[in-house]
């Protein structure tokens, strides 16, 4: 939140986070080519009016500056821009017009009274609302048309003579650029494994005939291979760039790999989010609605930064209009939907829901446009009905995609709620929905949801299935049944991408099945880490080995070692083992429910809207301590009410 | 026409226009400020796909140029920019990423058989169309980023000490830069007048501290005055900057006032047109709908270049979804409408048709969707009904808009039947609109149309009598009845802009009063000429005298000297005397009906599609040539078909 007495930079709301996803979805390179993102994509507004009235006690001085072209009025007169302005004492209304060309149109107002504040109104000349701003951009010396990284010099950890050049391992996951001391040219090769960065021909980066004043590309990599080079030719240094962020959270158990398994979570989520939830690091570097969703999950229970949530919203809806599905796919586009859900429930934060409230409206109703007389969600031509990579019946409509729309319904309902809108005909379009959903999709016989009733296969998948239970679409009796039937039946074919894993597991956890889980977590997180991961990878399968397993996509080093959702067991831990959760918007009211019995010793800190909540299992007593009131622990179904800061202790 | 076998930059279509008329709004400039226009304001798309498929007879070689970062891919493979891509023989697909995040994406294609010539298909990931192209830019190193002016270096024709300074007249508008050679900074004071130029402290544009290395701003002027300077001390030079267009057209007549009156309006249109048609050259310098839509009839008779038309036309009207009415009017946007029939009418150009069909009717939805029960357009909230500066009665609904909109339908069902569209439905619209027109605006007793019939007052004004003429909503009688009780009625407020002066002369022509319009040339715009304009201005008040004749809008400066409006003598003169004008798209057949009573010598060439029209007077006999059949030549009733240059003589 703006401290109201503080100046900002300002722009019209949205215009810096959509502009920044617009650069943000441009940086993906491979093998000297720019790869554009392969979706519409929209860009910031050119030209800008900011206005607000002022009543002055007393004359006073300001002066605009501005990113771009125009003037400022006051009470009908033209002032330049970056002069000081005096203004006599009564009744002012000022405004500012700003176009720019090429970038964001953003001013900031240096002023004893009259500043850059809460309360400017931005205008596109269509629609006006309470301008937008930032935290990382409060002082009037910077421009919010660039990112101010902080560096980091990195240091290779290694230095090795092999294949006539020099492999430099840096240890460590770098975002960054290289500097080279060289008397010659000389040829960078990168990789996030050293098989890549080997393989000269093939891996992803590569920069020739770099000398010590190239300016090199911003890449990420672990290793940096120069071939025709010898130990001590030249000195090769790395500058890792980032937005520091604050980290509430940290764990600690007797299991070792369980300790590690969440520090280098903790680092692959820090590496995937800078001013926005990206993919990966090295490839696509692009915003994806459906692993942002998942990214917002797990940022919750560790950085808890509300504003790399708030900036990825924001930039995946774009502008007013909707050209098209986020990423073209209507799934992405729904789980959006949720995600503000979530971003409140997590945060209880009215004014950001004020802001994106219009554009989270006029999404639902794009959805509502796509339904057909069942009320059932449709793909059009040009819609990816997408789901996940796996073999689906997806012909005519599809659970999957009806189960997101009811929690669409709910989202927008709840959300409504809050801010006082009229809400009251969702209602109806939720009832029908569901209605229909259990009459066409619901299989009595095989006790689970199929694909698709249309095709006639009725065939059974698991994700509609896991939807049910993560979005309470089905009874506690039903519930059972797609446990057995489906989740735990190896009849049904298994999930195989990490994406969908993600639900899986946290589907599974909500069912009870945390010792399920944990072996997972063991052999599927522990079982990279085996292999000398430094950041959780995009996906692992522990039958490939060598260099089999950097491929993905049909490319050999097309797999991204360094992915958002490789983060998720910090969700999975911090959810549904240490079991916190917000039963209020903004944790109002939060309840600690433990399922803790993996582990004999564990002591966890974990981040709570406005504070923290630490648990400490030591044996056969668990200690708890909440640093706000409202939370309730919850063991073995006894309820008990956490007063701040005073520890809880139960033997458990 | 694009020369299917030449290589041209290839864009989305439309976007080059938006692009660069983006930048043209933002080029006005005031006392040192920057002016954006105060409108919602599109950008080109930022992230286009250019695809198309070849069946290679023989294997080739191809490299593709772009402005932007992207890739190449053929077959499913990729390769880079700016590298040659060898193709083998067979069916091969192609399409090119291009992202621009600050300015327009375009490619071009240099290669033997794959090249960037018609037949390329440009995508924004939501609507896929034939790639937009701009006959200025067909060579691979230019950059459609840029305007290549051509540039003139003009000498000041005298230089006067006065005020302690030096004054320079260049003699003639000009649109350009300044260098000066001199040993300390100076002060560059402009002014299109002498009386702006030596104004210090108001003139509209001022430059301080300038030296021969200060890059001067591009601004338009006759005078600049540098203060405390002695001649001699300083050397300027102006450098005028202009795109080359040609110029089919000439008059010359016994009457040298009229001569001189046709040469400035001429002056005066080339230089409020480069890329597009702007309103004037000094202020605003932006595209209005309603000063183009002049521009684009004036046009016609003079440097009949169609690609200005059609940059105009396709920048107004930006990308496809529509945010407001054009610069907020809403009958500029219905005059846009009927400029695109115009256009098709002068051209017979199916292509462009095809290209601005869609917004075309997007844009008639646009105002249907403010029609009420009588089929009446009204304004919404920030909806500018404008028609003129004038005492209007404006109370709900407002005749001269009806009469826009019943035009508006006749050019979506000319141009939609053209292209085989199904418009059916507007043929209900008019007639329904039509009707109610007359039951609710036509006032018998007055004999003309009132303003408002919901305000009671009854009031008429000149404006919606004029349009009514123009678009032939009345018949003869009522036409004659307009005549006398409006047009030739002095009882009925005055005309007083340049702007609805055009209609009126054209409406007076239309019914034959040329005689009173002769008149008018002679004395308003002889009156300029008398004053010494070398360009013709944005209004003229015989009445004022010294520094008043500049001042407009409550500035001193604020009239524009050199106005596109002001060249309409040419259109008046060729269209009503000569009678020159198409009855079948792109003058596929045309008449000339000359109304000549006012020249004893008259030579003049007109342009026409493909051709000219060339009509000499001498004393009684008339000389008529075209150099393309279709023509007609009307005199006194009888009618001859022309020969394509075989002269036909008539005595007169």
């Amino acid at each position: 939140m703006l401290m109201s007495k503080e100046a900002v930079w300002l722009w019209y709301p949205g215009d810096f986070e959509i502009h920044q996803g617009m650069l943000q979805n441009f940086k993906r390179e491979e093998r000297g080519m720019g790869w554009p993102a392969y979706w519409y994509i929209d860009d910031c507004n050119r030209n800008v009016n900011f206005k607000r009235h002022y009543d002055l006690k007393e004359s006073t001085q300001f002066t605009v500056l501005a990113k771009g072209t125009g003037y400022v009025d006051v009470n009908g007169t033209k002032y330049r821009l970056n002069h000081a302005i005096n203004c006599d004492a009564g009744a002012t209304d000022i405004q500012v017009f700003v176009g720019n060309v090429q970038g964001l149109p953003t001013i900031y107002i240096v002023g004893e009274i009259i500043k850059s504040d809460s309360g400017w109104l931005a205008s596109n000349f269509v629609t006006t609302l309470p301008a937008g701003h930032d935290i990382l951009y409060t002082d009037r010396n910077q421009d919010p048309n660039g990112i101010e990284y902080r560096t980091e010099k990195v240091v290779a950890k290694a230095q090795q003579a092999v294949d006539g050049g020099v492999l430099y391992d840096f240890g460590r996951a770098v975002n960054g650029t290289v500097t080279v001391k060289t008397n010659g040219p000389v040829t960078l090769c990168y990789g996030e494994s050293e098989t890549e960065a080997r393989d000269v021909e093939m891996c992803y980066y590569k920069q020739s005939d770099v000398t010590a004043t190239t300016k090199v590309r911003k890449r990420a990599f672990r290793y940096v291979f120069v071939p025709h080079c010898q130990l001590g030719d030249i000195e090769l240094t790395a500058m890792h760039e980032y937005i520091p962020k604050n980290n509430p959270s940290s764990f600690t158990s007797d299991n070792k790999l369980i300790n590690q398994i969440w520090n280098v979570a903790t680092e692959t989520l820090n590496l995937c989010s800078d001013l926005f939830f990206i993919d990966g690091i090295k490839r696509d570097r692009w915003i994806w609605a459906g692993d942002a969703y998942q990214a917002n999950f797990i940022n919750q229970y560790s950085f808890f930064n509300e504003d790399i949530d708030k900036r990825t919203l924001l930039a995946l809806r774009g502008q007013d209009d909707i050209k098209q599905h986020m990423n073209t796919i209507v799934d992405y586009s729904m789980l959006w939907v949720i995600g503000v859900l979530n971003h409140y429930q997590m945060t209880g934060d009215r004014e950001f829901l004020k802001i994106i409230y219009p554009k989270l409206e006029s999404m639902v109703q794009y959805f509502i446009q796509q339904t057909n007389e069942h009320g059932f969600i449709y793909g059009r031509k040009n819609d990816w009905i997408f789901v996940d990579w796996s073999e689906m019946d997806k012909q005519g409509t599809v659970a999957a995609e009806q189960i997101l729309l009811l929690e669409d319904y709910k989202t927008i309902m709840t959300c409504g709620e809050v801010l006082g809108k009229d809400v009251a005909g969702y209602q109806a379009k939720y009832d029908q929905l569901f209605k229909n959903l259990m009459k066409y999709f619901w299989d009595d016989e095989q006790g689970a949801f199929i694909d698709s009733y249309e095709s006639g296969k009725r065939h059974v998948t698991r994700h509609a299935n896991i939807f049910a239970i993560l979005f309470d679409v089905v009874d506690e009796n039903k519930q059972q049944l797609i446990l057995k039937n489906v989740l735990l039946n190896n009849a049904i074919t298994q999930i195989t991408t990490p994406y969908f894993k993600f639900f899986e597991q946290d589907a599974l956890c909500k069912l009870g099945e945390q010792h399920r889980v944990y072996q997972v977590l063991l052999d599927y997180w522990g079982g990279m880490l085996d292999r000398g991961a430094v950041t959780f990878w995009e996906e692992f399968d522990p039958s490939q080995h060598g260099k089999d397993m950097y491929a993905m996509y049909g490319d050999p080093y097309g797999k991204s070692l360094c992915h958002a959702w490789g983060a998720s067991p910090i969700y999975l831990l911090g959810r549904h083992f240490v079991g916190l959760r917000p039963t209020a918007p903004g944790y109002q009211t939060f309840e600690i429910k433990p399922e803790l019995s993996e582990f004999h010793h564990l002591h966890t800190v974990l981040p709570i809207k406005g504070g923290t909540v630490t648990v400490v299992k030591d044996q056969h007593q668990l200690s708890v301590t909440a640093s706000r009131a409202g939370g309730t622990l919850i063991v073995d179904g006894q309820r008990q009410s956490l007063e701040p800061n005073r520890t809880a202790v139960v033997p458990v």
